[in-house]
């Protein structure tokens, strides 16, 4: 089988990080790669570590013609410009992997109030699929819309999800503190990415506002069966790649850090791209950088009854470019880790 | 007046801190600094950067002979070390600043709980004043022998003082998560400070069992009036000076962002090293580095009911050497911000 | 005496560096600070880090006004802009210290050839002086227009002086590979300054192209006392400050390290900004960052007949505002280390 | 087919990197690790970025029992510890990549000069072949013995082996200014590798005497046919991967960028891994970390009659662990690029 894949916004961090998953893929052909600023340049001449790898030439939208010489369609756009391209992908009777923001929220108007502006697809929101596979595998299956889940996010559920399907944490009490490499503001020009203003420094951002705070709280209110807020607060941090985010939660009951683990190592069991840390070690994103793995540690506090666990990602890869390929596998009925298997690279 | 001063471990990075402030102290003569590793060796070999500026040769300790000609002594040592030096200084009439922990604790006995040693000069204990000027200025004043608080110590109690004062948190939630640059673990060579180990990757350490956590309890208890325990987790922040912390605590009472901003400007109205940012500003490392700086800046979560504190600090400079040159401007009676006076070199 | 000073062009990296060093200069006050971007906004905004030490507000340009109120001018401008801006300054009777390329090179077809526009003040370049104190002190004392050295020439000319004077290197072997850090690309957004393109990696950029090489060829040349050209490559590389540069010649005649380090030394016996290392020790950017200095070693390799010097300055200080401190000092008369004494911060 | 490999020294960066490209690579299993330091430990205790990839127990070395194993050993060693293990290898009928200095230089007086130790294996020399594929393929295909060659060499011979060939270059003028990744110098701690020492600063070492040196004139003077010395600058500089070379040489006839590009083009067309970039792009680190690949560039400078080239490779795969697999592909008559084929990850 080959699939013929397309990606809409290709010459952003995330774009090019599935051109070059997609490219190596063994049954995925690349047919289009739009781009709003590079159209007509070869791909590799914005990002020339492909020179010799991707001939593709960036193009301009034309959406039906991509659509119809597409299989698969990835879009990583800005929130707001994925929903024209969702009905007209499903309409065509494509699939749709959505790295933006549009189709997380179930709700409207939660999206609305976080994102401050209409939705204009929402007739399409019950079709979509919030694609964290270690959590929503079945229902990736049969998707049509995946909606890729954002990076923080993705590593706060999957280091959550055992706890609060057991029941085992006070829901009340949950505090994330996430950091982020730059690669996660983009490739756009700000001073907030800009090398002499971000290097050397640590700061935190959009406390207590951050979009992804109704993404989180929509799916940990999912695992734990009831209603979940928490205080989540994103870090620009001086790297390039990798998110850790540090979770505080108090117990229902004291259990012990190795009681915990033999949960995770459990739940995650037949999971290829969750690590579960033996006790004793905490994760640190070098050592999944490059990959599409989460790694999991956790530490139980026994003086104030609280667990400390630790998860880290790739935020291009598996916060991003790689779980869309991943969700794209699982759409095509291939292997899960067909094009992403490996460990990244180290030092 | 001149002060004749010496370092015992000088060449640390806390050390050589020290020299370098010293050196341009007005009313400081250095007469002595000595080391284990570089004895014979003029100082500005072991730090290039002096060159020209530090004529001083790094010696053997000779403690008698160092506090006969001595006005003041700092030593920046592993814990475990000041102990005896301090009984000397103190008997030679002379004042000691100890940067390290062995006279932080008022109590010997969580000292060994935390610190897996005997205290030995437990006598001095109840002579020794925690050296945080912004809290314990008058004490300071009149000591012999102050301990220089721990760099995390610093960022937390500073940022937490004016709303533990008002009683305005409930002392059972406060979760601290700080980011330390990896100048905090000194010029010793380890795995943990190799730059392709630690450059690009992000990762938490001494998860619920860091020592600086026993310090930063007994001086919030202080604050509060009654015992607080504390979640601190620190992490290891590819940059090369700085701590970032960021708290959070449930309030006892909704109060704006502007109302408590308000609360902390008055607070800290005399301080001329403390800045409270205004509202919608944040702190980051890098507007500190380099400075005497704490800067606080805060935002109220009326979701969750929980105000987010963050502070940052120099980790060498408010959280050691600049810190300790304050604690001596004050027992000698001197201009608080003598050698201290200035912003940071940015970018 | 107190020197009123103001600065055209305040926001850039050069600009903000100028602000920080003369507002803590003992004999200057600060009277204006202009900008395109910022006017309107409090200083401290725009550089957080001076915050509580500038309150001046940024300002649009109005010349006439700036230059009635001020006994010095610095430009820190694109080039092409300083020319109107001097001959008002000249025409008001006050001093003029640009920190761009338009007052460097004494043949205005020169700068043409090299920057493409036309040079409309070239009845100013006789009165102007290139304002590398080591070499050229005594025409500064006396100046009112002094055309602050780029920030490569800078550490070129220093690190070649005396042996061009002596006639020691055959004068058609020279080349020069230089490495800058990024803040010498200043504040301006570009994907060359963009933090993920520019960490964990270096280039050269402007190979035999860049607009430094004749203003090193002129200089060289009047020390050498005949035309002398330059093989010049400037690199990017990743970190803040800092310039290294890496210097080959071909020995006219066959002279020891130690004996080429004599000449240096006395070459530069009054110095107080020239640090020539001892044999055995090379510059590092880190050593200087931060302060005045331009440190200089050398190796003479007597298998190939070349002497290798390697000189390192701060690009933003002695490469930029610091030198241009040190201009004003001179040109008004002062100890020429007023607010420019001291070493770096180090690590 | 499968070859069994073992490596000896697999705990350093080198090794590390052999063992993640030998897991993955399709054709090769991996039977021994071998190391001083870790003995006893899984692999992925030393490297956890390869939990769940590699079960290997690091092996304390049984040289006979490891040789009667293996149908290749890797030994990533300091220089002077290869030579006995290649004698056993080559004894045992075993092929060698020997990753280390040991055998790359035909003269063992050249080596002891420059190595400082005595060659104990001297008689091995005339079976040793340098390892640089797009030079020797040949000789590799039957070799049992393969010297891979030095980082900084493989930089250096590819990015001038066209022009020396063809007698473009004045050989008496060849200046190589080569900017290195902290992973160059191992996992070794040192003050040299320590993140507070390192980050922020560039540096030259070993001027006029790095080990390097020798190794590349060898290649080069055979290349040419006649005797080459050159100039040769190393640099540390703040990143983890990457070597930088900006080589300088007088051309014999005057040729433009063009032209000498074309030649490349040619001598280098049926190579897989080294990549000539368009006129107007120049290589960068960045580009080929993580790959195998040698980026080369080049301008002709018309003023100076020289050629500026420059050349990139990731130092730990193209300069050691990539090359070495490579070597191993052309020794077993696999397609050279199993195992190594792709771009890096970026940014």
């Amino acid at each position: 089988m080959v699939i013929k894949a397309s990606i809409i916004g290709a010459t952003g961090y995330a774009g090019a990080e599935l051109v070059r998953l997609l490219s190596a893929h063994p049954q995925v052909e690349l047919v289009g790669l739009t781009t709003q600023s590079y159209a007509g340049k070869a791909f590799w001449e914005v990002y020339p570590h492909l020179y010799g790898y991707v001939d593709l030439v960036c193009e301009e939208q034309d959406l039906p013609a991509l659509v119809a010489r597409s299989d698969v369609i990835f879009t990583a756009l800005p929130h707001g410009h994925a929903m024209a391209v969702a009905r007209e992908v499903i309409d065509g009777g494509k699939a749709l992997v959505d790295l933006g923001a549009d189709f997380r929220l179930h709700d409207p108007v939660v999206y609305q109030d976080w994102y401050k502006v209409e939705h204009t697809a929402a007739e399409l929101l019950p079709r979509a699929v919030y694609g964290l596979p270690e959590i929503h595998r079945d229902e990736i299956r049969s998707a049509r819309l995946v909606a890729n889940p954002g990076c923080y996010p993705t590593s706060v559920i999957l280091a959550l999800a055992p706890l609060l399907k057991e029941g085992l944490v006070e829901t009340g009490t949950i505090i994330i503190d996430s950091k982020s490499g730059v690669s996660g503001a983009g490739r756009g020009l700000s001073l907030n990415t800009h090398y002499c203003e971000v290097n050397e420094s640590i700061k935190a951002y959009g406390v207590a506002v951050h979009r992804h705070t109704p993404e989180i709280e929509q799916e940990l209110s999912a695992l734990a069966g009831k209603k979940v807020l928490v205080s989540f607060t994103p870090h620009l941090t001086p790297m390039i790649r990798g998110i850790l985010s540090t979770i505080y939660a108090r117990l229902t009951r004291l259990k012990s850090t190795e009681e915990i683990l033999t949960l995770y190592r459990e739940f995650y069991r037949q999971e290829k791209f969750v690590r579960v840390l033996p006790a004793g070690m905490l994760p640190a994103t070098k050592m999944v950088a490059g990959s599409n793995h989460c790694d999991i540690g956790l530490v139980v506090d026994r003086r104030t009854g609280r667990v400390v666990i630790i998860s880290a990602i790739d935020n291009l890869i598996k916060g991003a470019a790689g779980q869309a390929v991943q969700n794209m596998n699982i759409m095509f009925g291939l292997a899960e880790d067909t094009g992403l298997y490996g460990p990244g690279v180290y030092p």
